[in-house]
Protein backbone atom coordinates (compact mmCIF):
# COMPACT_ATOMS: atom_id res chain seq x y z
CA UNK A 1 0.00 0.00 0.00
CA UNK A 2 1.24 3.37 -1.22
CA UNK A 3 0.09 6.30 1.01
CA UNK A 4 1.18 9.88 -0.01
CA UNK A 5 2.78 12.15 3.31
CA UNK A 6 1.11 15.56 2.47
CA UNK A 7 2.27 17.98 4.75
CA UNK A 8 4.97 21.22 5.55
CA UNK A 9 7.68 18.74 6.44
CA UNK A 10 9.03 19.68 3.14
CA UNK A 11 9.76 23.30 4.77
CA UNK A 12 12.12 21.87 7.27
CA UNK A 13 15.41 22.68 6.92
CA UNK A 14 16.23 18.76 7.32
CA UNK A 15 13.71 17.87 5.09
CA UNK A 16 15.05 14.87 3.47
CA UNK A 17 16.00 13.00 7.12
CA UNK A 18 12.68 14.29 7.88
CA UNK A 19 11.44 12.44 4.94
CA UNK A 20 13.33 9.11 5.84
CA UNK A 21 12.21 9.22 9.16
CA UNK A 22 8.16 9.28 8.27
CA UNK A 23 9.22 6.51 5.39
CA UNK A 24 10.91 4.86 7.82
CA UNK A 25 7.70 4.66 10.45
CA UNK A 26 5.51 3.76 7.66
CA UNK A 27 7.96 1.09 6.60
CA UNK A 28 7.61 -0.40 10.82
CA UNK A 29 3.56 -0.76 9.56
CA UNK A 30 4.35 -2.57 6.35
CA UNK A 31 3.65 1.04 4.26
CA UNK A 32 5.15 2.49 1.37
CA UNK A 33 5.45 6.04 2.35
CA UNK A 34 5.43 8.42 -0.91
CA UNK A 35 6.83 11.72 -0.38
CA UNK A 36 6.89 15.11 -1.79
CA UNK A 37 10.32 15.30 -2.21
CA UNK A 38 10.44 11.72 -4.36
CA UNK A 39 11.87 12.16 -7.44
CA UNK A 40 9.02 11.32 -10.26
CA UNK A 41 9.89 7.95 -12.18
CA UNK A 42 8.93 8.75 -14.88
CA UNK A 43 8.42 12.59 -15.62
CA UNK A 44 6.70 13.32 -19.12
CA UNK A 45 9.60 15.40 -21.57
CA UNK A 46 6.75 18.23 -22.38
CA UNK A 47 7.56 18.88 -18.19
CA UNK A 48 11.09 20.17 -18.93
CA UNK A 49 10.43 23.55 -20.27
CA UNK A 50 8.49 24.17 -17.09
CA UNK A 51 9.09 26.35 -14.29
CA UNK A 52 11.10 24.44 -11.17
CA UNK A 53 7.62 24.93 -9.16
CA UNK A 54 5.52 24.11 -12.08
CA UNK A 55 7.19 20.93 -12.30
CA UNK A 56 7.21 20.11 -7.99
CA UNK A 57 3.01 20.66 -8.49
CA UNK A 58 2.59 18.39 -11.45
CA UNK A 59 4.80 15.83 -10.11
CA UNK A 60 2.87 16.40 -6.87
CA UNK A 61 -0.24 15.35 -8.28
CA UNK A 62 1.18 12.52 -10.11
CA UNK A 63 2.26 10.94 -6.87
CA UNK A 64 -0.91 11.60 -5.18
CA UNK A 65 -2.56 9.90 -7.95
CA UNK A 66 -0.35 6.53 -7.76
CA UNK A 67 -1.05 6.95 -4.46
CA UNK A 68 -3.75 4.64 -2.08
CA UNK A 69 -4.31 7.03 0.47
CA UNK A 70 -2.89 10.13 2.05
CA UNK A 71 -1.88 11.05 5.62
CA UNK A 72 -1.68 14.82 6.12
CA UNK A 73 0.76 16.68 8.61
CA UNK A 74 -2.38 19.13 9.75
CA UNK A 75 -0.61 20.48 12.29
CA UNK A 76 -1.08 24.71 12.04
CA UNK A 77 0.90 26.69 9.80
CA UNK A 78 1.79 30.38 9.74
CA UNK A 79 -1.77 31.06 10.52
CA UNK A 80 -5.15 28.84 12.25
CA UNK A 81 -5.28 26.23 9.44
CA UNK A 82 -2.77 23.66 8.09
CA UNK A 83 -0.59 24.35 5.61
CA UNK A 84 -2.06 25.82 2.12
CA UNK A 85 -0.03 23.01 -0.26
CA UNK A 86 -1.46 20.26 2.27
CA UNK A 87 -4.69 21.77 2.33
CA UNK A 88 -4.92 21.44 -1.72
CA UNK A 89 -3.22 17.71 -1.69
CA UNK A 90 -6.24 16.61 0.93
CA UNK A 91 -8.94 18.61 -1.36
CA UNK A 92 -7.13 16.43 -4.64
CA UNK A 93 -7.26 12.90 -3.00
CA UNK A 94 -10.46 13.25 -1.23
CA UNK A 95 -12.05 14.10 -4.74
CA UNK A 96 -10.01 10.82 -5.99
CA UNK A 97 -12.37 9.02 -3.75
CA UNK A 98 -9.31 7.53 -1.66
CA UNK A 99 -9.40 7.49 2.14
CA UNK A 100 -7.41 10.71 3.34
CA UNK A 101 -6.24 10.90 7.09
CA UNK A 102 -4.86 13.06 9.18
CA UNK A 103 -2.51 13.94 12.48
CA UNK A 104 -1.75 17.56 14.11
CA UNK A 105 0.50 18.43 17.09
CA UNK A 106 -2.22 21.00 17.97
CA UNK A 107 -5.07 19.71 19.95
CA UNK A 108 -7.14 23.33 19.87
CA UNK A 109 -10.35 23.46 17.91
CA UNK A 110 -10.54 25.49 15.18
CA UNK A 111 -12.53 28.56 16.87
CA UNK A 112 -9.90 28.65 19.54
CA UNK A 113 -7.23 28.78 17.33
CA UNK A 114 -8.76 31.12 15.17
CA UNK A 115 -9.85 33.63 17.71
CA UNK A 116 -6.06 33.84 19.22
CA UNK A 117 -4.90 34.74 15.69
CA UNK A 118 -7.16 37.13 15.37
CA UNK A 119 -6.32 38.80 18.57
CA UNK A 120 -7.42 42.40 18.53
CA UNK A 121 -10.82 43.29 16.94
CA UNK A 122 -12.52 40.04 17.61
CA UNK A 123 -16.24 39.96 18.87
CA UNK A 124 -19.45 38.99 18.90
CA UNK A 125 -22.31 39.90 16.76
CA UNK A 126 -25.91 40.07 17.43
CA UNK A 127 -26.50 36.27 17.25
CA UNK A 128 -23.41 35.46 19.06
CA UNK A 129 -21.08 34.48 16.23
CA UNK A 130 -17.51 35.68 16.48
CA UNK A 131 -16.22 37.74 13.92
CA UNK A 132 -12.78 39.69 13.48
CA UNK A 133 -11.86 42.67 12.91
CA UNK A 134 -13.67 43.13 9.02
CA UNK A 135 -16.56 41.60 10.01
CA UNK A 136 -15.72 38.35 8.86
CA UNK A 137 -17.12 35.31 10.56
CA UNK A 138 -14.91 32.28 12.43
CA UNK A 139 -16.49 29.02 11.87
CA UNK A 140 -17.69 27.26 15.23
CA UNK A 141 -18.30 23.64 14.77
CA UNK A 142 -15.96 22.34 17.22
CA UNK A 143 -13.78 21.18 14.24
CA UNK A 144 -9.80 20.95 13.75
CA UNK A 145 -9.77 22.95 10.90
CA UNK A 146 -11.75 24.14 8.27
CA UNK A 147 -15.16 22.24 7.74
CA UNK A 148 -13.55 20.77 3.88
CA UNK A 149 -11.09 19.59 5.61
CA UNK A 150 -12.82 17.88 9.02
CA UNK A 151 -15.57 16.96 6.77
CA UNK A 152 -13.26 14.83 4.24
CA UNK A 153 -11.45 12.93 6.67
CA UNK A 154 -14.79 11.86 8.16
CA UNK A 155 -16.56 10.85 4.98
CA UNK A 156 -13.81 8.75 3.42
CA UNK A 157 -14.16 6.99 7.13
CA UNK A 158 -10.71 7.66 8.51
CA UNK A 159 -9.48 9.40 11.11
CA UNK A 160 -7.76 12.70 12.35
CA UNK A 161 -5.07 12.04 14.80
CA UNK A 162 -3.87 14.94 17.43
CA UNK A 163 -1.53 15.34 20.21
CA UNK A 164 -1.00 18.04 22.68
CA UNK A 165 2.60 18.43 22.44
CA UNK A 166 4.38 21.92 23.56
CA UNK A 167 5.23 24.53 20.65
CA UNK A 168 8.70 23.82 21.15
CA UNK A 169 7.92 20.03 19.95
CA UNK A 170 5.30 20.36 17.39
CA UNK A 171 7.62 19.58 13.90
CA UNK A 172 9.51 16.79 15.68
CA UNK A 173 7.01 15.29 18.16
CA UNK A 174 5.54 11.92 15.97
CA UNK A 175 3.28 10.28 18.51
CA UNK A 176 0.05 10.92 16.48
CA UNK A 177 1.97 10.82 13.37
CA UNK A 178 2.66 7.32 14.31
CA UNK A 179 -0.80 6.18 14.92
CA UNK A 180 -2.42 7.88 12.07
CA UNK A 181 0.09 5.04 10.18
CA UNK A 182 -0.79 2.36 12.67
CA UNK A 183 -4.74 3.23 12.01
CA UNK A 184 -3.76 3.31 7.97
CA UNK A 185 -2.18 -0.07 8.21
CA UNK A 186 -5.26 -1.78 9.68
CA UNK A 187 -6.98 -0.51 5.98
CA UNK A 188 -4.88 -3.55 4.44
CA UNK A 189 -6.36 -6.02 6.90
CA UNK B 1 -22.47 26.55 -17.66
CA UNK B 2 -21.95 26.23 -14.18
CA UNK B 3 -19.00 27.70 -12.25
CA UNK B 4 -18.40 27.06 -8.74
CA UNK B 5 -17.97 29.71 -6.46
CA UNK B 6 -15.19 29.07 -3.81
CA UNK B 7 -13.94 31.57 -1.35
CA UNK B 8 -14.30 33.53 1.79
CA UNK B 9 -16.84 35.17 0.66
CA UNK B 10 -19.01 32.89 2.83
CA UNK B 11 -17.94 34.21 5.98
CA UNK B 12 -19.17 37.86 4.92
CA UNK B 13 -21.86 39.45 7.36
CA UNK B 14 -23.50 40.05 4.57
CA UNK B 15 -22.73 36.62 3.01
CA UNK B 16 -25.96 35.95 0.62
CA UNK B 17 -26.22 39.41 -0.68
CA UNK B 18 -22.60 38.87 -1.67
CA UNK B 19 -23.26 35.42 -3.28
CA UNK B 20 -26.23 37.61 -5.18
CA UNK B 21 -23.77 39.92 -6.40
CA UNK B 22 -21.79 36.90 -7.32
CA UNK B 23 -24.13 35.31 -8.85
CA UNK B 24 -25.00 38.24 -10.93
CA UNK B 25 -21.65 39.14 -12.70
CA UNK B 26 -21.95 35.97 -13.64
CA UNK B 27 -24.89 35.93 -15.33
CA UNK B 28 -24.22 39.14 -17.51
CA UNK B 29 -21.63 37.09 -18.41
CA UNK B 30 -23.78 34.24 -19.87
CA UNK B 31 -22.51 31.79 -16.83
CA UNK B 32 -24.45 30.15 -13.81
CA UNK B 33 -22.45 31.05 -10.79
CA UNK B 34 -23.08 28.09 -7.92
CA UNK B 35 -22.89 29.58 -4.33
CA UNK B 36 -22.04 27.68 -1.28
CA UNK B 37 -24.87 28.64 0.39
CA UNK B 38 -27.00 27.08 -2.65
CA UNK B 39 -29.40 24.55 -1.11
CA UNK B 40 -28.60 21.12 -2.90
CA UNK B 41 -31.78 19.99 -4.79
CA UNK B 42 -31.74 16.51 -3.80
CA UNK B 43 -29.47 15.75 -0.33
CA UNK B 44 -29.66 12.13 0.34
CA UNK B 45 -31.66 10.92 3.04
CA UNK B 46 -28.91 9.54 4.87
CA UNK B 47 -27.31 13.29 5.67
CA UNK B 48 -29.82 13.85 7.62
CA UNK B 49 -28.63 12.39 10.62
CA UNK B 50 -25.29 14.03 10.33
CA UNK B 51 -24.03 17.08 11.50
CA UNK B 52 -24.29 20.54 10.07
CA UNK B 53 -20.52 20.72 8.80
CA UNK B 54 -20.73 17.70 7.20
CA UNK B 55 -23.73 18.09 5.40
CA UNK B 56 -21.93 21.55 4.49
CA UNK B 57 -19.13 19.81 3.39
CA UNK B 58 -21.02 17.16 1.58
CA UNK B 59 -22.98 20.11 -0.34
CA UNK B 60 -20.21 21.74 -1.15
CA UNK B 61 -18.44 18.49 -2.55
CA UNK B 62 -21.78 17.81 -4.74
CA UNK B 63 -21.62 21.43 -5.74
CA UNK B 64 -18.02 21.24 -6.85
CA UNK B 65 -18.66 17.59 -8.91
CA UNK B 66 -21.89 18.96 -10.75
CA UNK B 67 -20.07 22.55 -11.74
CA UNK B 68 -17.90 22.91 -14.94
CA UNK B 69 -15.36 25.41 -13.25
CA UNK B 70 -14.49 26.79 -10.40
CA UNK B 71 -13.61 30.17 -9.82
CA UNK B 72 -11.66 30.89 -6.37
CA UNK B 73 -11.71 33.99 -4.33
CA UNK B 74 -7.47 33.91 -3.30
CA UNK B 75 -7.35 36.96 -1.23
CA UNK B 76 -5.70 36.32 1.19
CA UNK B 77 -7.53 35.12 4.76
CA UNK B 78 -6.34 35.23 8.05
CA UNK B 79 -2.50 34.49 6.82
CA UNK B 80 -0.35 34.81 3.89
CA UNK B 81 -2.73 32.41 1.95
CA UNK B 82 -5.73 31.83 0.53
CA UNK B 83 -8.84 30.93 2.77
CA UNK B 84 -8.66 26.67 3.75
CA UNK B 85 -12.00 25.86 2.34
CA UNK B 86 -10.91 27.70 -1.14
CA UNK B 87 -7.66 25.81 -1.25
CA UNK B 88 -9.33 22.53 -0.42
CA UNK B 89 -12.41 23.17 -3.02
CA UNK B 90 -9.13 24.41 -5.53
CA UNK B 91 -7.70 20.92 -5.38
CA UNK B 92 -10.36 19.03 -5.50
CA UNK B 93 -11.85 20.34 -8.91
CA UNK B 94 -8.43 20.36 -9.94
CA UNK B 95 -8.35 16.41 -9.49
CA UNK B 96 -11.36 16.19 -11.40
CA UNK B 97 -9.56 17.55 -14.28
CA UNK B 98 -11.40 20.74 -15.01
CA UNK B 99 -10.59 24.29 -15.07
CA UNK B 100 -9.67 25.89 -12.15
CA UNK B 101 -9.53 30.45 -12.22
CA UNK B 102 -8.08 31.99 -9.11
CA UNK B 103 -8.54 35.91 -8.36
CA UNK B 104 -7.30 37.87 -5.46
CA UNK B 105 -7.32 41.75 -3.91
CA UNK B 106 -3.86 41.23 -3.21
CA UNK B 107 -0.81 41.64 -5.81
CA UNK B 108 1.92 41.10 -3.43
CA UNK B 109 3.46 37.64 -4.23
CA UNK B 110 3.41 34.92 -1.98
CA UNK B 111 7.63 35.68 -0.47
CA UNK B 112 6.59 39.04 0.47
CA UNK B 113 3.14 38.15 2.10
CA UNK B 114 5.00 35.66 4.11
CA UNK B 115 8.32 37.53 5.18
CA UNK B 116 5.38 40.16 6.45
CA UNK B 117 3.06 37.73 8.20
CA UNK B 118 6.20 36.06 9.69
CA UNK B 119 8.10 39.17 10.64
CA UNK B 120 10.59 39.32 13.91
CA UNK B 121 12.69 35.92 13.62
CA UNK B 122 12.91 35.89 9.68
CA UNK B 123 16.23 35.26 8.51
CA UNK B 124 18.54 34.06 5.80
CA UNK B 125 20.42 31.14 5.35
CA UNK B 126 23.60 29.85 4.21
CA UNK B 127 22.18 29.63 1.16
CA UNK B 128 20.10 32.71 0.91
CA UNK B 129 16.95 30.57 1.32
CA UNK B 130 14.36 32.96 3.54
CA UNK B 131 13.74 31.11 7.06
CA UNK B 132 11.46 31.69 10.20
CA UNK B 133 11.75 31.71 13.73
CA UNK B 134 11.05 27.96 13.67
CA UNK B 135 13.51 27.49 10.97
CA UNK B 136 10.85 27.01 8.30
CA UNK B 137 11.50 27.41 4.56
CA UNK B 138 9.52 30.39 3.15
CA UNK B 139 8.67 29.49 -0.90
CA UNK B 140 10.34 31.99 -3.08
CA UNK B 141 8.58 30.74 -6.81
CA UNK B 142 7.48 34.32 -7.63
CA UNK B 143 3.85 33.17 -7.11
CA UNK B 144 0.61 34.43 -5.82
CA UNK B 145 0.30 32.00 -3.31
CA UNK B 146 1.52 28.12 -2.56
CA UNK B 147 2.97 26.53 -5.65
CA UNK B 148 0.35 23.86 -5.63
CA UNK B 149 -2.55 26.79 -5.97
CA UNK B 150 -0.58 28.46 -8.48
CA UNK B 151 0.40 25.24 -10.41
CA UNK B 152 -3.18 23.97 -10.60
CA UNK B 153 -4.18 27.14 -12.33
CA UNK B 154 -1.59 27.08 -14.76
CA UNK B 155 -1.99 23.41 -15.92
CA UNK B 156 -5.23 23.56 -16.41
CA UNK B 157 -4.69 26.41 -18.59
CA UNK B 158 -6.65 28.83 -16.60
CA UNK B 159 -5.93 32.45 -15.42
CA UNK B 160 -4.97 34.36 -12.30
CA UNK B 161 -6.49 37.41 -12.06
CA UNK B 162 -4.66 39.85 -9.59
CA UNK B 163 -5.70 43.10 -8.32
CA UNK B 164 -3.91 45.84 -5.97
CA UNK B 165 -6.86 47.33 -4.20
CA UNK B 166 -6.71 49.08 -0.71
CA UNK B 167 -6.50 46.67 2.25
CA UNK B 168 -9.94 48.32 3.21
CA UNK B 169 -11.70 47.52 0.13
CA UNK B 170 -10.53 43.92 -0.15
CA UNK B 171 -13.66 42.08 0.42
CA UNK B 172 -15.57 44.57 -1.96
CA UNK B 173 -13.69 45.97 -4.64
CA UNK B 174 -15.22 43.09 -7.37
CA UNK B 175 -12.71 44.18 -10.87
CA UNK B 176 -10.38 41.36 -10.28
CA UNK B 177 -13.66 38.94 -9.95
CA UNK B 178 -14.98 40.50 -13.14
CA UNK B 179 -12.32 40.06 -15.76
CA UNK B 180 -12.00 36.63 -14.14
CA UNK B 181 -15.76 35.79 -14.80
CA UNK B 182 -15.00 36.92 -18.67
CA UNK B 183 -12.27 34.58 -18.81
CA UNK B 184 -14.57 31.77 -18.35
CA UNK B 185 -17.19 33.24 -20.39
CA UNK B 186 -14.64 32.67 -22.90
CA UNK B 187 -13.93 29.17 -22.27
CA UNK B 188 -17.71 28.82 -24.06
CA UNK B 189 -16.44 30.12 -27.41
Amino acid sequence: MRVYLAGPDVFMPDAVARAAALKGICARHGIVGVSPLDALPDPPSDWRDLPEARRIALANEAHIRGADALIANLTPFRGPSADAGTVFEVGFMRALGRPVFGWSNDAADFLTRTRAHVGEGLRQDDQGEWRDHEDMLLEAFGMHDNLMIDGAILASGCGLFVADVPASARWTELGAFERCVAAVARLQG
